[in-house]
């Protein structure tokens, strides 16, 4: 009660302070509805770098952290803060792995209208998310990459309190999303670390000075914990690439691999790839690696060693609606915020974390932002195997899509990069 | 969840939400952590005048509301924001009963430093807090006044909410603390009620400008629920008379009732006298009433028609120790909230609403500030059954006594007065 009362009042706790209100949380011995008002007032009062990094360190504190010294090549990883059709992680992961690093990966599921890179993967026949430590270190090594669910014993302070701000209004909170990010990815044992911060309509940050706060607090507290990090800002105004789901999104992936990607995807992996192979040390073109069909062998790896038949066909819904252009002209806005609730009503998403997801369900935007598009030509495609799910998603589209006389501004999809180095 | 973003992003509810809120919170369909999160949103954004009365209002539905319609007499309650040596509500009930009014008093018991009026009260062999609704009207009818414990029915969501609050860090608010106190006066059903509103070290309200804002938002709800309210705003900083305790504080009030009690206390007691009989619409000189004896009668058949012998001798304490003054001077400052912890140390008080206190143990204030002390005079007397004691008690008093070359500057006892009317 002292040290609600002394956050809320806008002091300063100590080190040993928010050690011990960690540990006897995550103990037992703090009830929730005490952590959860405590949690309010540092919604409302923050936390400053020294409390931030002694609330951090606690979390990474409660549970193991793993060891990737055996790795015989340099680890690097990539988080994003969440975006639609953000399936960059799929392909970025085995590109950078076939440039010579070692990218050992523990990703999330989809809430909300943001995707899930490991729902993405599940749409592949045999794949598995859940692996133990020891799996995932041979992953790691024969494939050079591996994407799986963070174990129980990871960071489980996070863990409580993530479901506890859930549903007590406290998720919005830079330095709650910062030490929730950076407790995993530290106890993860990576040696360095690339944050893709999303900024606009489908982000969890709307403007670029509240992202670049975000990515500045998690580059500090990555630095700070002797991992080295840095950060791209980059635009989640309208869907990244074409399609927002999770089979849709997997065969998307596979054609970048391919080296048949739609370009503003490829731009923002690229970017990412760089800024990994530079944290990594290591001197790699990934374009080439994109090209030449290194960065597909390595993705087909991983995804083998994990169980999955790489050549397995994907499914398919079985129904599909189009969502037509009301009139001629530029396409100048394709909400992203829109067009993941669309999807996540068709079925992609889930609203509660133990709910199940489609594998099948999703949108195809047929246009994209920039383009020129006829009255009653197919903007986006609608895909579910519900289809009383349409009407719903329908009414998420409402004001979605604007045309207009002339083409948008185009503005920079890499908008910043935030370094500690 | 949607209501806890609402009020941390600053916005107003509505009626109907705040209703929903307060049943489904009673009715145990919000959990604990998500009320206690929105109790520390509203701490920091606030009620605005229209959420704040219904939340009041959600608060008395939860219960039953008292009808007082049947007693003959005009009716008029006190309810004081709690402070050390505040034993005014003993003489006051009585006082303004035999003035002609009825005056139903739902008391409380005391929570730290603070004494409750029903454990002063419980010093007196027999006599009983715990009336049924029945008992309560017949002791008002026949005695003019009644001091009791509210019953279970009364208020319940104030109750949960009080609890919750106490241990989340939330209950220093204004609108919180303005609704908890007046839902449970509106749903006892008097016509009218004065509010002493404590300022000062020993108050829960430390400076006049938070007291008068405190004063107001009650002044405004109990007006707008119909009950003729207003507020005396009265000095806190040493204790009021110079017993601070519980059986110690009854012998005092009982001396105030005879004509010899100590000026402070009896100017408050007939400055909220006055104001209650104002609001009662009666005309009558209450320092009549006390010195001709008719309020100590209405007091006698009080404590009687609730199982009190008001003969039996009251317990003292086995051990007592004095404080003695460390120079020669003027008494310049006797800290009321250091005389109260140290009363409370004494066992007068407790720390946990389950705690038993004890009758005997207390502090006497031998000297007054204002007044002339030689060195190594005894200026408090400290008094408990239990000698462990006394080494906790006397730490609290660090500082408390402070004596100078020349007498305090006298503020006024009764600060301002507040009225809707």
């Amino acid at each position: 009660m002292d040290l609600i009362r002394a956050k809320r009042d806008g002091q300063v706790l100590t080190d040993d302070e928010i050690r011990w209100l960690i540990a006897a949380y995550t103990g037992g011995d703090i009830a929730d509805e005490q952590m959860s008002a405590l949690l309010m007032a540092v919604y409302f009062q923050g936390l400053d770098q020294a409390e931030l990094r002694a609330w951090t360190a606690a979390m990474v504190s409660s549970g193991e952290r793993l060891d990737l010294g055996d790795v015989p090549a340099p680890t690097v990883d990539k988080h994003s803060t969440g975006g639609v059709g953000d399936k960059v992680s799929l392909i970025l992961a085995p590109l950078v792995a076939s440039c010579g690093a070692a990218v050992p990966q523990l990703s999330g599921r989809g809430l909300g209208h943001t995707g899930g890179t490991l729902d993405k993967l599940e749409s592949i026949s045999g794949w598995r998310a859940g692996l133990s430590d020891a799996e995932m270190l041979t992953v790691l090594r024969s494939a050079g990459c591996v994407i799986c669910a963070a174990g129980p014993g990871l960071a489980p302070a996070d863990r409580r309190l993530y479901h506890l701000r859930d549903v007590t209004g406290t998720v919005e909170s830079i330095p709650l999303i910062a030490s929730s990010i950076m407790s995993k990815k530290i106890a993860e044992g990576t040696a360095a670390l690339v944050l893709d911060v999303k900024v606009g309509s489908g982000a969890f940050m709307p403007d670029v000075p509240s992202a670049a706060l975000l990515a500045q607090t998690m580059v500090a507290l990555g630095s700070e914990a002797g991992v080295r990090t840095s950060a791209l800002l980059t635009s989640m105004d309208a869907p990244l690439g074409r399609a927002v789901g999770n089979a849709v999104e997997v065969e998307e992936a596979v054609a970048t691999l391919r080296g048949q990607g739609p370009p503003d995807l490829v731009e923002v992996t690229l970017a990412l790839a760089r800024e990994m192979l530079a944290l990594a040390g290591l001197q790699a073109d990934p374009a080439a690696a994109l090209a030449d069909g290194r960065a597909l062998d390595r993705y087909r790896s991983m995804i083998a060693a994990q169980g999955g038949d790489p050549d397995a066909p994907l499914p398919q819904a079985r129904h599909a609606e189009v969502v037509t252009a009301e009139q001629s002209g530029w396409l100048r806005r394709l909400d992203a915020r829109a067009v993941g609730v669309a999807a996540w009503r068709l079925g992609a998403g889930r609203a509660r974390k133990e709910d199940p997801v489609s594998a099948v369900a999703g949108v195809l935007c047929l246009a994209r932002p920039g383009e020129r598009v006829q009255a009653g030509q197919p903007v986006l495609e609608l895909r579910s195997d519900d289809e009383s799910r349409f009407a719903r998603a329908r009414q998420a589209l409402a004001g979605a899509i604007e045309i207009g006389p002339a083409p948008p501004a185009a503005g920079p999809l890499v908008i910043e990069r935030i370094s500690g180095w």
